[in-house]
């Protein structure tokens, strides 16, 4: 399912009346992880001129990238610098005879942008919000289907991996099998490092697989995603090995289920982003364990791990879902010293409601190997 | 083999002796790789603010990372924000009564550094070149030991690669072994995306492995590396299956090899890093092949996969090898629709030359499966 150049010269159009509305001639793009969208170029330390009008995009690269770009986007130019980057950027600029490059803000470090006016001339240039977060944060129907393949592809390896996880693996045992199967079954790669937290580790949201042994009647929280043609998926589920944890974790899962069910039901067109939160964190409110749920209820998906729209009382308050988007809802519980719970999904905004992507059961009783 | 917190107090003295001599009173550290050298932290979303006298470092952080604050830098004070990142910075400077704060030039995007002066006033905050990237190029004897060991296991699953490889094989499949066995011996994962390219794909330097099947005869380019308690390593290697490809490419594979002799037997401490480029480059031209080698030498490896020094006839001509970095080095000739060869080890530079950490069989009679 690669995109085509249509679905990729489609992308360049609002960004192009954007660059066009604040009367700049070209934007720079200067993220990588951009020019893949606008081009279907995957790699690095190159840079994306994309003009006003027409469609004359020019990759700035170097030979490491020559042919790659030739089989990844032969409908773009290239130009294989055998200088700086920015002396070729001037070079180009001239060429063109453009007057003012804008370059994207979110991601131009102040000594680079240093770096660039010096070489163009400080009128020559300026720091530009691109808006490509924004309008990256809603998927076509192309990149909803790459999202949704890397989801089948991270559930199928957490099948598997039901049937061989048992006490006494360490936590980083459990990590390179789920990443290996993924891997086999047509991943890029992983998403993200994967989250394999056993007991107590589990009260880290963020914490890393380590040499800590799965115990008997222990529980696990895996946190993990795939990548397939560099779109991302994420999940979470949390296990209980034979009897499972005490009375009070198994409570917890119980509260955090019922919070990220009411998150999900929240995800429609127009909700501000602050209510999906609200609509899971009063769940969890409501237990009882409000100060135990820590972080924002999610988070946009696609090539990037997070993305716009961020569900979390930080929102925007004005600031609502749209269709396209897809957002992972992942509320948690978290016990110092005890243990934690988060079950995640990732949730598909459509014209009327939402479509949850991901299907892996969560049940309480789908909880026990 | 953790740092102690007398290894990472060692790391603020020269930071903090830059900061006092431009007069700054602190410094605010945003790239989490910074941050982790520094503190021994492994997070992200949180910035860390060093004084420019004694040793009471901050780690603005969220609730999320609270616990594993505690566990990975139980010696620095840290903040849970209840407000954004910028409102948590105006407090503490407030609180300190801190002057300028000097923020990392080098990770300091241009919104984000307009979002701190808004926050702080425009007086009170400096974009500075911290430093830090060629400090970090010099490695203590703790952080030497950390890639040597990720070496170690790079090559074990290399070692096991070679039993396990074959033709019909995918490129990904061979990828994913070998990044499942440097999970299984220890890696905290991968140091970078593994490349393994088989016969024409190998002319990409940066090719993603993919569903391209191994042939009998055929060549594999293979470019990985692991990454232990976050310190990365970093090796390629070429392998023939059977009878191996055209006299052409194993002729460039002995050039390549002999280039690279030249360019470890080039690293010692004073030498410009132009010379170290161009004595592996002379063997590659003078054998004709000048023009298919269009990458630099190498590269520093240490917390980040590209760090400082970069050997290459763009870098500083005044820039020399020193005691204590640690570089790749991997020259390469790419015939595209062909095939490549690369071959790249792990070099430490000592007080009187150096010493190549990685050593994998390479002549090329041990290239051959």
């Amino acid at each position: 399912m690669p995109q085509t150049p249509a679905d990729l010269t489609a992308r360049l159009k609002p960004l192009q009346k954007r660059v066009r509305e604040v009367g700049h001639d070209a934007v720079l793009v200067i993220n990588p992880v951009d020019t893949r969208y606008l081009t279907g170029f995957v790699g690095d330390d190159s840079w994306t001129l994309v003009p006003a009008r027409g469609t004359k995009v020019v990759v700035l690269s170097d030979a490491r990238f020559e042919e790659q770009i030739a089989r990844e986007a032969p409908h773009v130019a290239a130009v294989m610098r055998k200088k700086s980057l920015v002396d070729e950027l001037k070079t180009l600029r001239d060429r063109r005879k453009l007057g003012r490059v804008a370059v994207q803000k979110g991601s131009l470090t102040v000594d680079r942008f240093e770096a660039i006016k010096k070489g163009l001339g400080a009128r020559a240039v300026a720091a530009w919000d691109d808006g490509l977060m924004t309008q990256r944060a809603v998927k076509d129907a192309g990149e909803v289907k790459l999202i949704a393949k890397a989801g089948k592809i991270q559930q199928q390896a957490f099948r598997e991996l039901r049937a061989f996880i048992e006490p006494g693996q360490t936590e980083a045992e459990v990590a390179a099998f789920l990443e290996y199967r993924m891997r086999c079954l047509g991943a890029d790669g992983v998403s993200f490092p994967s989250i394999v937290a056993a007991d107590a580790n589990a009260a880290l949201p963020h914490a890393i697989p380590g040499r800590t042994k799965l115990k008997k009647n222990g529980l696990v929280l895996i946190d993990w995603g795939a990548k397939f043609n560099g779109y991302c998926s994420d999940m979470t589920r949390v296990v209980f090995l034979g009897k499972g944890p005490s009375a009070r974790m198994k409570e917890v899962y119980r509260v955090v289920l019922d919070a990220q069910l009411a998150g999900i039901a929240a995800c429609r067109p127009g909700t501000p982003l602050r209510a999906v939160d609200a609509a899971a964190r009063k769940v969890i409110d409501d237990a009882g364990y409000g100060e135990h749920f820590g972080h924002g209820l999610g988070h946009g998906i696609g090539l990037d791990i997070h993305e716009d729209p961020r569900l979390s009382h930080l929102a925007d308050e004005h600031a609502v879902l749209e269709p396209g988007q897809v957002v992972t809802v992942e509320p948690g519980v978290y016990l110092p010293g005890v243990g934690g719970v988060r079950i995640e999904d990732d949730v598909l905004i459509t014209a009327r409601g939402h479509r949850v992507l991901t299907d892996l059961p969560k049940s309480f009783e789908s909880a026990t190997i």
